[in-house]
């Protein structure tokens, strides 16, 4: 061997008398390995003085084929979606994501953190519970961190989070081509930037429409059925004559439902009803089956993958990206006959 | 230093100058340590002869505080609460659960298996997506496996089920209790265990009482609201004067509640309804809330944990061990007035 020549993995695994893969498995502390196979592996990287640095260099530099997604949403109601999607995109075999579940706790989340870090994950996939702001881990991770759903606070973090404004938008575009005039929005707490932005998003086309809101205001209140229960009882109320629902939620727009059926209010004949997540359970098993705006959360997956592979690869982004959704027509709205 | 004393990893950090978790660090391969660092380590314990066996054995044995759970349940409805009460038992801040999907795809599976198991995780809880039974894993695995929700086809593991005979004798005892005599059964598909085994706890418990099923049979059919409705009118059809209706799943009894909403037959006083799953955004949502057998997933996880545990400490387990649901009373049902 020539003497300036660097020791190679593969000498030492010519020595060991090992494939260049088990000799790399010894190395990493893997647990495939026999102990003797790694004995002799180690020795030989010893006798052949292959350096400690390159060693922990490999440790520290080589691709480990996972992912970790940290979430705080309890139902895995965003996170599995996003998780699946990722898992698309990175290629089916080729890496694993794992996901850990802080609840919200900063302090599990902290735990979960070390923990993926530990495992030596290649990136990070941090997906928030609702599509607020949320903390940044910070600037001096390992690897790279996308924040999915609930975007960062730190600007120089790359956020992608879902078009809740477009999302509004294209809920009343779509009453407004079923000739529908008088349209009311009932939607979940205000303390929620994705009830803001879906309602600004149906305020700025009704406005370009020359229409106003039926009822004659955004209809706040709770994510729950009861409150779509409630709240339509009291717009019909007000404005007998509504022609269509925006609900704000899957979850409210069933509890519309719920009462213009009781009422014999005929959808969407006489009243179109559109919600708003695209959960299966609630919107396809609705009575008519629910018009609703797909958050794309696969889709979210699949590029919050390709945005880590690329800063992987050295090619960081940061800011907030902002993704499309789309409009997933079923029978509770149509064209006025 | 005694001529005959192992040397100890303890020797290695004052040689080399840094703590022993510093040393362990370097010596695992863990990315927390500088690249000096960890030279100055490798070295000591080279100097100091610290055995590559036994170091190699450290690789093995130590425990990393990760178990991995494997899952093809997609929506996270049963892994989540699973997950949950696993990392409750294990000890906040001790353990991290990784949770993989999936999909139900065995090649996916294998991958992911893999994946955590290079990770080098403690232990593995599979979670199946329905409680039929399912292929083991097999048992040449480096690491113990508790099967949970469905249980493994090889009885030298340990699977923990959760008892849906005994979940359907709750329902039934729960309505006789209210004084219900005419009890209907409608429920999913016939093809899963589930199915069978809650109907076989309802009848079991009818018997008992010396009671028959109204309508004369259970109602078996699909997983879905649509159901639950279609039923319930052939079943106002049949039998006008049933009192009771137990449903298999949480989305049936919406079906039913629906029906009988929809023919002003009023819950509870006239008909009580109970359902399955407490799916709380399907049960306490409805109207009134619903009453239902919780499958304890928290418990089933936690105990999960417990036979995880016993198992890395060298005490497994096998078989199948049956864990207890409980009732959740809610509005829809109540004695006859």
């Amino acid at each position: 061997m020539a003497a300036n020549r660097p020791v190679t993995l593969r000498d030492v695994a010519r020595l060991a008398g090992v494939s260049v893969a088990t000799a790399s498995k010894a190395l990493n502390g893997q647990p495939q390995v026999r102990a003797e196979t790694r004995a002799r592996v180690v020795l030989a990287a010893e006798q052949l003085a292959f350096s400690p640095n390159t060693f922990a260099q490999s440790l520290i530099t080589q691709r480990s084929g996972t992912v970790g997604l940290l979430t705080s949403d309890l139902e895995g109601r965003f996170s599995i979606p996003i998780l699946m999607g990722a898992e698309d995109a990175f290629g089916s075999g080729q890496t694993s994501v794992f996901l850990c579940d802080a609840r919200g706790d900063t302090i599990r989340e902290k735990h979960h953190l070390r923990a993926l870090l530990t495992r030596r994950v290649d990136g990070l996939i941090v997906v928030g519970a609702r599509p607020d702001t949320r903390a940044s881990l910070g600037r001096d991770l390992p690897v790279p961190v996308v924040y999915a759903y609930a975007p960062s606070d730190d600007p120089a973090d790359l956020s992608l989070v879902t078009d809740n404004v477009g999302g509004g938008r294209l809920a009343v575009d779509h009453l407004i081509r079923c000739g529908r005039r008088r349209i009311a929005h009932i939607t979940g707490d205000p303390g929620y930037s994705a009830a803001q932005d879906r309602a600004r998003g149906a305020l700025d086309r009704l406005d370009s429409a020359g229409l106003e809101l039926a009822g004659g205001e955004v209809w706040f209140g709770m994510w729950s059925e009861a409150w779509g229960r409630g709240a339509t009882r009291m717009l019909l109320d007000r404005c007998p004559d509504v022609d269509a629902v925006f609900a704000g939620s899957d979850e409210i727009a069933r509890g519309v439902l719920d009462v213009l059926h009781e009422e014999r209010i005929a959808v969407p004949s006489r009243v179109a009803v559109i919600g708003f997540d695209n959960w299966n359970i609630l919107a396809a098993n609705a009575r008519p089956p629910l018009t609703t705006v797909d958050l794309n959360l696969e889709q979210l997956g699949r590029t919050a993958a390709q945005r880590l592979s690329a800063a992987m690869d050295g090619h960081p982004a940061s800011g907030t990206e902002t993704l499309p959704v789309r409009l997933i027509t079923r029978d509770s709205t149509a064209p006025l006959s």
